[in-house]
């Protein structure tokens, strides 16, 4: 546990691996790209969720359940939807174990289905199969429907949090009565996705569109949240896709509009996934470990105890009960820490691992003169506060860590977008700076695809808030009216 | 909607059927044997999962995530266990789809998986594999782990939460230094899942344990609680496993004790799952449809103006605003039905069919006398409560409903145990009254097997609070030291 990072300096993917793994948030299984989220990481997902199921409620929206399962058929029916998951689809293709004539057991021959099924890797085909018994008339829309759920995409290169065969997100599933209806849907959850991000988690993010090779397949549009990470590489935390009428259409869903007319209904989908994990861990963590924000944290205080045995420990205990009972009445989380078996240095390095957000030192001399020692995690610096202030000291703190963590990575994004004119520029920038840089693209999918492969990087998006001007594409030299945003990304 | 429901007496499977889906709680999907479980139905597992999830953590555990998939190998790996599972498993063989000549789209053959993949039919072998890597020393003990799950079982015949192919559960797994303290556990858990199925579901259970052929496959003993439905049939509503050291040893998971001596874990699992939500319908609900519990009723109260134009539906809604905030400063959820497209009298079907607790309806003249028709769903009885009453009365009746449905379930399943001293009487119990039928059983695998055949009745449990009394077996007439609890079950 208390072993040292490897510095981000030196080798940042290296960082990432054992940063996950010592801070005690996930670590890989026995089954291949599959990972096990511990307790500590679980428990910062549950508080996203709780947070992101609270913005969906207050946008009008209700949580269900649909099968794991989808017929091969179903996710055949939009065809740009199928190219796009049939080479990373689990396929169940029996349905018993038996025992072998040497005792070993094998999958039963006789047991095989009629049609394979899939393990989604997204829903909508399942669902719009599901949809068209709903929806009749314009009475029954808009229908608003979350699902918080596994998917699974066989992967081939996974990492923990960023690429797992198995994940957990949510997928939101909305029908409308018009394009215009729906169209605003999917920008207003891309929007609460954005204010999760930077409010919650402290990272903010560019909203944008995707250009057309990078959307989701079966989307006419896709909406976006762009993260940076430290290194100067992206990251898509978020996704909101205005579909149109392409699954309506596949799956033949209709409506009886008010003038008796019927129309193929409207669609949007969106999610966000255990990813965020690793754009939590990436954009505010350093070499001593994990910072998280305090919106998400776990533990907010823990609180260790300096002291020359067993009776001494018991006094500090006792001295600490109304400043803790006085902590949790501010709806904190306080963990006392009195452990026996460890020394208090351990213990700091401990919790500077799991990113804990205050830490509070207390020891005989603490007490003869009321003052704690109060560290925060994420400058790494302490200082002495006497006893009556401590409460309001705490609650203050926490608010300041939320808001410079958050600071600190405005300023490390800004710091790295770059504007660049020439593809020489551009590739100079990508080398040796990293970071978004904002370049002007003649529209096509080929230029995008030969800058890709000659770089590495993608257009990341579109942002929403461009502004036209005119240039030329640092590619082909062709008229361009706006600039994109470039970057390698996870 | 407003369609009425087959009575009970006529056809109680149909009853079920038909009430799960006008209740719009869950309905058949696509895929076979796979529910989906639409928002009224989701909104009330969720209910559930805040209620027991609270008193997981109040109990010491802690939520994780472990794989969807268990690799075939693991699951061979405890005998018992594998025996099992083997014949319901979901088996995942390929990673890739393809297009075939045809165009048609086809699993690919170069994509065969080395070892196939088993969905999760419950986590114990993936999670002792990952135990195993987390357990060393007496200080790794106890790990107290719950996780949120989503299972599969391939049963044959499957229906609505009750017996379905993919459902939703949680599944706790508990590593222990001692035999003692495993035990104490698994009956810990057993008392958690009777306190929640008393206090929250209103459902009262008998705490019992399993006979050896009822056994989880690789527990050593088995603690469940039993419920009883209105047609006669118990229900099993939850298990808890203790696991003696069968896990440990096929996963090799061993610690150092305090002695520094190397020794297998102890274990226990335990879990609940969507079937609480058949039990729920068929303890409570009658011919008009779902009655709920209170505390996992969704929506609390309901409104439905009863209005000559709009003009008088805004007077209406006006005159409720206060009301209605008055009632959710209160912690309740209240529904103002304005819907204009349809009658009272249809949603008054509606809301009784849907279960909600107390229904309110205000008209004109109401609001000239300042009194409010107040209907309870349990009872079908409504009354005129004048206006400045109305927050305590509503208060006061969702309490006085939440404890009348339990004592009538209560009173139903008193009168529906029945002591039995020959195995004539026992098969007229059984054909006639059914119910729990307490009888002398001499302890054999054998009779308990010949039983069932001849009469589909099973031992549903040896009850915990079993009193020693000489007897006879009824089959067999061999000596007995106690009654056990037969009953045709779910």
């Amino acid at each position: 546990m208390s072993k040292k990072l490897t510095p981000r300096s030196e080798d940042y993917s290296k960082w990432y691996n054992e940063l996950v793994v010592k801070a005690d948030l996930a670590e890989n299984s026995g089954v291949r790209g599959c990972m096990v989220i511990k307790p500590y990481g679980y428990a910062i997902w549950e508080k996203m969720q709780a947070a992101l199921d609270q913005m969906f409620k207050e946008t009008g929206h209700e949580n269900a359940y649909f099968p794991l399962f989808i017929p091969k058929s179903y996710l055949s029916k939009e065809a740009s939807h199928v190219d796009g998951f049939a080479k990373e689809c689990a396929v169940v293709t029996h349905y018993r174990l038996k025992n072998d004539e040497d005792g070993s057991i094998i999958v039963d021959p006789d047991a095989k289905l009629e049609e394979e099924l899939i393990v989604r890797p997204t829903s909508e085909t399942i669902i719009w199969d599901t949809y068209r018994r709903w929806i009749q008339s314009y009475r029954d829309l808009p229908i608003l429907i979350n699902q918080w759920a596994n998917v699974v995409r066989w992967e081939m290169r996974t990492r923990l949090f960023l690429r797992t065969a198995e994940f957990l997100w949510q997928e939101g599933h909305t029908a409308h009565a018009t394009k215009q209806e729906a169209i605003e849907e999917a920008e207003r959850m891309m929007e609460v996705y954005a204010t999760f991000a930077e409010e919650f988690m402290a990272v903010p993010v560019i909203r944008g569109i995707k250009t057309e090779s990078e959307r989701f397949a079966g989307a006419e549009e896709t909406y976006c949240i762009e993260a940076l990470m430290q290194d100067g590489k992206a990251l898509q935390a978020g996704t909101s896709h205005y579909l149109g009428q392409n699954f309506a259409k596949a799956f033949d869903v209709k409506y009886v509009n008010k003038e008796g007319k019927q129309e193929h209904v409207w669609a949007t989908s969106w999610g966000v996934s255990t990813r965020l994990m690793g754009a939590l861990v990436m954009t505010h963590s350093d070499d001593q470990g994990l910072v998280l924000p305090p919106k998400l944290a776990p533990i907010h205080v823990v609180i260790v105890p300096i002291y020359k045995g067993e009776e001494q420990l018991d006094q500090i205990a006792e001295y600490l009960k109304p400043f803790i009972a006085d902590l949790r009445a501010k709806g904190l989380s306080v963990k006392f820490d009195n452990r026996d078996t460890l020394k208090p240095g351990f213990k700091f390095a401990e919790y500077e691992q799991k990113g804990v957000p205050v830490r509070i030192a207390i020891g005989g001399r603490d007490m003869e003169n009321r003052t704690f020692e109060v560290a925060r995690r994420d400058l790494l610096s302490k200082e002495l506060i006497g006893a009556d202030q401590l409460i309001d000291h705490v609650v203050a703190l926490l608010d300041d860590i939320q808001k410079t963590i958050y600071k600190k990575a405005i300023n490390y994004r800004a710091s790295h977008i770059t504007e660049v004119n020439s593809y020489e520029e551009f590739k100079e920038v990508l080398e040796n700076k990293g970071g978004f840089v904002s370049a002007h693209w003649d529209g096509t999918a080929d230029t995008e695809a030969a800058i890709q492969e000659e770089t590495k990087a993608t257009i990341r998006c579109i942002p929403l808030d461009f502004k036209e001007e005119e240039g030329r594409c640092i590619y082909s030299g062709k008229p361009s009216k706006m600039r994109v945003l470039f970057a390698k990304a996870y």
